[in-house]
Order: structure tokens, then sequence, then C-alpha cells
């Protein structure tokens, strides 16, 4: 079924439906043609999940936006490194007081520097932090995906290396962004590095913890920012339509943010245990807002089909791997020798596990097993509804492009790519 | 078709046959099962091709030999910088003298010490590399292999890195084990250190490409060790048949020799340019014996269907990025920055190229597309002998536990695992 062909051009790319989910997953994972770069089949988003914008581009068009995109991340992960030098700069409040002496009265009230000492880093970082899922997304959107819960899906693991690299180890290291990036030229430092640097910093993620985590969960049960913003719009544009949208949840802003705990809790338990009791109230809060909103307040936008699992496993690895170093480093600069080589079979039993974790479960986040496959083309085989669903397949994509004219009046920019890029 | 039950007791692998290679293909390409680890689907090898011990084997078992083998290839590796060390001893005379006074007067004759110093190390090292192959085969064969062409790849690329490790770096760096380790622990170091090593080493390695490369090519049309080899045996046991077994190329100690010229050449051709015209003459000789050889001496034992060129590309790209980072060290050494960062693109370039050939033309070494197994299958189905084809494929498989005991008299253990691995 050609999707569209307009004015006597030829969209390079269709979608094609199948009459079992058998023979769809046969074209999905045997290359067609000769050229694997030139005859691409993905799985087809559910019709309200696709990106239209890189429908028909070509391999070698979406390739360059992919490696656009890394470029574009590493220079803010670069970037980002400023706002993250002036947080440590807070912590240091002989430095604020040379800076800005007028405020010399102020800061030696306790109740003050406590305060600017405790809660004023994290918050300023917060407020820079909450940039960046909007600006991953919009990374990821331009990155080549065709369906937006991939695009999410995406975005959610770079959000989460960014805050592992600019919270954890900015912090951690709370050096320049240069010294940082010689440490991780010299592998054989990094222990002892990390060792110095991470326990120091106990104090500074224990109130992250509590400014970070109790209070971004909290605000998310009043949902403040969309309320605010949903009145604001509403002031200015009087024309706005008067029936709410259900919100879907942000998976790749609160993903990154629930496993970042769980980072903090698996790497600083050994170090400084008193961030236990906070993490446990976290989690425990985090349960029940999460079960409300999820129950009640959010719509799932699309079936996530347990596919942000994989980033959740490597995280916790990835956790458990830089525990084992740091606790290297520690029974390192402590001079137990013993203990420092007792640990390191740890690293190598974790990632034995990751590699059996691979092979054993990772293939069915990949593709489904053809026993299920053919089990449920049976089970469709008896239904009566099929012949419906078949019937509304047809006009279940619909191509902005092919729209009513009168229709795409909001268009965004989203509709003339399709065209154009019909270069393959 | 079940392939093998015998005394009630059924194996847990099959050889399937297929009406179309399509069919095959959805059969290969498809996870079957929910547990990936329990059914797993592998091309069937040609019949004569079958390394029948790993036939029925769990995929735990499998797994896990192959990490044995992996913590064994690298114990071998640590283990031969021994005789690297002796030889490259041998390069510094003064120290043979005071080992061996007696052999003072010997040495002190130009001729002999040029011998000494130029030819008998290669020849030494070049003895000791001539267990390698067969120990890096026994090493594959045991690593689950089903087929003994993939046993012959995965050995090829074994003896590829031990060569580069053993060979290359080992002499390049000559220091001592652990002074090796610590440089790959401090990446930052690792373009002074080469720029440091390798050039000093470039009269080794030119004699190297004289002794190691004409000689063992040279010596290849003879085939000298296996003339001795099948005399010793006719002079011990008279009752050996007369007819001899045309020979098939050994692919994993030939591949890994001519790609490892290419490093020489494509690492040295700008440090010591006159290793090119001896790898010039190498190349020649090589062409001509080598086709000679192919054409009038070798059957192939298997086809290789091209899956060799893989492990040809990556040791390329491999010996480019090391050319670059050698090329970054010396102009860092001869304080050129400017040049040496002009360089650092050049790296990025190679990657980016490399990563292009993995999507564009590696899957077409993993899987055949589609569009040609279709095209096949119907110019099978205008076949008339493709009846005889199959009729032959149903004894085409004989597993040798299913063998006339009398004829497997010459048993050498390959028939007990197949029986008694059956625990999947």
């Amino acid at each position: 079924m050609e999707q569209s062909s307009l004015a006597g051009k030829e969209v390079a790319a269709a979608f094609v439906s199948f009459n079992s989910r058998y023979g769809a997953a046969i074209a999905l994972h045997i290359q067609q043609g000769v050229n694997p770069t030139e005859w691409v089949t993905e799985q087809a988003p559910a019709p309200q999940d696709v990106h239209w914008p890189f429908f028909s581009s070509s391999f070698m068009k979406r390739w360059i936006c992919k490696l656009a995109v890394v470029v574009a991340c590493i220079a803010l992960t670069i970037l980002f490194l400023i706002p993250v030098v002036i947080v440590q700069g807070l912590t240091h409040l002989d430095q604020l007081e040379t800076w800005f002496p007028f405020l010399k009265g102020v800061l030696n009230l306790t109740f003050i520097s406590q305060v600017i000492t405790g809660y004023l880093p994290s918050l300023i970082l917060q407020l820079f932090l909450s940039f960046v899922p909007p600006i991953m997304i919009m990374f990821s959107s331009i990155q080549g995906h065709i369906s937006l819960s991939n695009i999410e899906k995406s975005a959610c693991s770079k959000v989460w290396w960014f805050t592992v690299w600019n919270i954890f180890f900015a912090n951690a290291l709370s050096g320049t962004a240069l010294y940082h990036v010689q440490v991780f030229l010299e592998p054989k430092k990094i222990p002892q590095v990390l060792a110095e640097g991470v326990p120091a910093q106990a104090s500074f993620f224990i109130a992250y913890v509590v400014t970070s985590g109790w209070t971004s969960i909290s605000s998310e049960l009043f949902r403040m920012f969309p309320l605010i913003c949903s009145f604001i719009s509403r002031l200015c544009c009087h024309n706005a339509s008067d029936d709410l949208e259900v919100p879907s949840i942000p998976y790749h802003s609160e993903i990154p943010r629930v496993i970042f705990s769980v980072l903090l809790g698996i790497t600083y338990f050994f170090l400084a245990p008193l961030i236990l009791p906070f993490l446990l109230v976290y989690y425990c809060l985090g349960y029940i807002i999460y079960r409300n909103q999820l129950l009640n307040v959010y719509a799932p936008k699309f079936e996530t089909g347990g596919k942000f699992w994989p980033i959740v496993h490597n995280s916790t690895i990835f956790s458990l791997l830089l525990m084992h170093v740091i606790a290297i480093g520690i029974f390192g600069l402590k001079k137990l020798p013993l203990a420092s080589s007792l640990v390191i079979p740890l690293p190598v039993l974790t990632l034995l596990f990751n590699e059996y974790c691979r092979k054993r479960f990772l293939p069915i986040f990949e593709a489904y097993p053809t026993e299920c496959l053919v089990k449920k083309d049976r089970e469709d085989q008896n239904d009566a509804t099929m012949a419906e669903f078949y019937e509304k397949l047809v006009t279940a994509y619909q191509d902005p492009a092919l729209m009513p004219v009168q229709y795409s009046g909001s268009s965004d920019g989203r509709t003339s790519p399709l065209l154009h890029a019909a270069n393959v």
C-alpha cells in the first residue's frame, strides 16, 4: 500500500501492512535488498506515534543527523560545566563574600549561610537541569527516529548520561573541565581520584536527594509548572479551547531522575550510610505519588512495551561498576591492598552477569519470538473483529502532507520536509 | 528431521532442512522460542565441515567454554612475552657475550654478529610463532563452534591479535610485560611511547619482513614441513596408505601473516620508507606463489563465502588508526603541535568510514538479503536436479556416534561428547 504520491512525485517510504504478525516479523528482521542502506525496514509505530519529518529520509541523511546530534550532545555536556562550576562556588562561602562584600553581614547569620550552602546550590543546579530534557528531546527528534516513543527513549538515555556526567562526576571531582578529561585519559588514576573526590561530596548529594528528589517528586503531585503555563496561555490567548488535554508522563525526565537516585544509593551506601534513610523516604514518596499520577492523572501516549527497561538495567550495572571502582580507590587510599584486590573480582562478575543478561534477556526487547507471534496470529484468525481492523488500518496512517489544506492551518513546518526529502 | 536418537536418549540438537533458502533464512534470523538461550538456530555447515563435539551443547556450556578460551588466550599472550624478551636480548650482543664468554671470538666477526643481530632474533621468534596457530586452532575448537570453518575464522582473528600484541607492540615497546600494561592504562601517553619505541625498531621489522616474510612465503612453495612430516610418518608406520590427501590452505596462519605486513607497511611507510621495497617484493612473491598454490596445490576444505574479509577490513582500520596515533606522537616529540593537531581529524574520519562500512557492507557478510534468496529459490524451482539433491540431503549429515562401530575405530574422543552433553 503506497502511502503518498502527490503531483507525480513518489515518496521513497511506505507503510506496509501484513496479514500476520509473523509475516511482518519476517519482513522486519531479514535484510530485503542487496544494499542494506537502500531498503531499510522498521517496525511501524502506532498511528498517533509517528514522527513524520524523517519518515522518508534516506539512510545517509539519518546517519549524518545522528552524528551531528552526538557532536551537539558532547558540546552541550561541556558547556553545561559552567553553571556547575558556579554552583560549586556557592558552597565556598568565603569566595562569595569576596565577590559581594555587602553580603557579609547577611552571610554571617547561621540560618542564611546554611540555606546558601545546603539548598541554593542544588536549587540552581535544578533550574539549569530542567532545561536539559527539552533540549535532549529536541536533539533526539532531529536524530532520525520515525516514532515519538523512540525519540523519548533516546532522549531518556541522553538525559541519564548527561546527569551522570554533569551532576555526579562534575560535582564529585569538583575541578575544571580540563581536569576531568585528563583524569579519564589516565584510567589508572580513576579509582584514586574518585576515592578522593566522591566521599567529600557526600553532604552535597544528601542535600541533593532532599532538595531535588523530595521537592521534585512532591511538586509532581501539584504539577505547578503545567498549571502556570496553562494559566498564562489562557491569559494571553483567549481563543484557546477550554477542554484540557490529558498529559502523558515525561519518561525522559522522570526515569533518569529515579535511576540517578539508585546511582547515589549504590555509590554512597558504604561511604555515607546517612544517605539511605533519605533515599528510602524518596522511594516511598515516589511509589505513592507516581502510583497516584499514573492511575489518575497521566494517560499513556504510547505503549512502551517495557522498552525502557534496558536503560534501567544498564544504568544499574554502571552504578555497580562505579561503586566497585570507588571501593578499590578507597581501600587503596587507606593502604589496604588486600581489601583492594579482593574487590577486583566484583566488577568482573558484574560484567559477566551483564553479558549473560544481554544474551538471555535483551533479544526479547528487540524482537518478539516466533512462538509468541504464531500463537497470536492463530488467535487472530478466529477473531471476528479482524476484518474491521483491516478496514481501519487503511486510513489509520494519515500523512500530514496529504491532509486537506484548510485543516493544516496550524502546520509547524512538519509537513514540508516529507516531500522535498524524497531523494533516496 | 531429527538426526539422532539412540537407546531412548534424545539429542537436544537437530539438522532441519527447508524447501527454500528463504524459509531457512526466516528460521535462522527470527528468535524461535521465548527463551533465546534455549532454542538457538544456526546455519548448518556443509556436511564435511561439521565439528561434532559442540553439536548438542547447551547455550550455557558454549558460553562458559568461550569465556574460558578468552582467559586462556590472554594467559598465552602474557606467557609468550618470555621468548620475545629473549629475542630482544639477542639484538644486544654485549649481553650475550657476558653470558657466554667463550663466544667472544666468534661474535667479533662482522658476518657472524650481523647474522645474529639481523637474522637470528626473527628466526627464533618465527620458531615460537609457528606454535601459535595450532594452539589457537585448539582454543577455537573448544570454544563452542559447530563448524570447522568458524573455528578457523575465530583462530584467524586470535592469531592476528596475538601477532599484533606480541610481535608489534612487544618489540616496538621492547620493555617488560608490566611496563606495557601500564602504558595502556594511561592512554594519554600512548602516542608518545609509541613515537619513541616504534621508529627505533625499524631495522628489526625490515629484517623481519625479509626473514619471516620472504622466507616463509618461499618455503610455502616447497612445503618442506609437510614433506618431512609425511616422510617421518612413512618411516614409522609402514601401513600408512600411499595416496596423499590434498591439503587445504591454513587461512588462520596465512591471513594474519599477510595482514601483519600491511600493518608494518602502513605504520612504517613514513618512519622508514626503506621498508616499502621489501614489502613490494614480499607482495609480488606472495601473489605469484599463492596463485600457484591455490590453483595447483591446495583444495578448498570449505567455502569461505568471503567471510574472512571483515577480519582484513578491521585489521586495516586498526593499522590506519595506529599509524595516526604514531604520527601524533612523532609530531609531538618533534615539537610541531600544529602538525600534531592537524592529524587528529584523520582517526575520526577513519572511524566514521569504518562505521559507515559496518552499516553498509557488514550485513551482507552476516545474512543473505531476501532479494537474492528469493531469486535463487525461483531458479531452484525450475531445476530438475532438486529432487536428487533432497534425496542426498537425508543422508548427508552422518553423526559419527551413529556410524557402525567397526568404522569408528580411529575415533579420537569426538564421538563421546555428543550423547552425554544432551543436557539442554
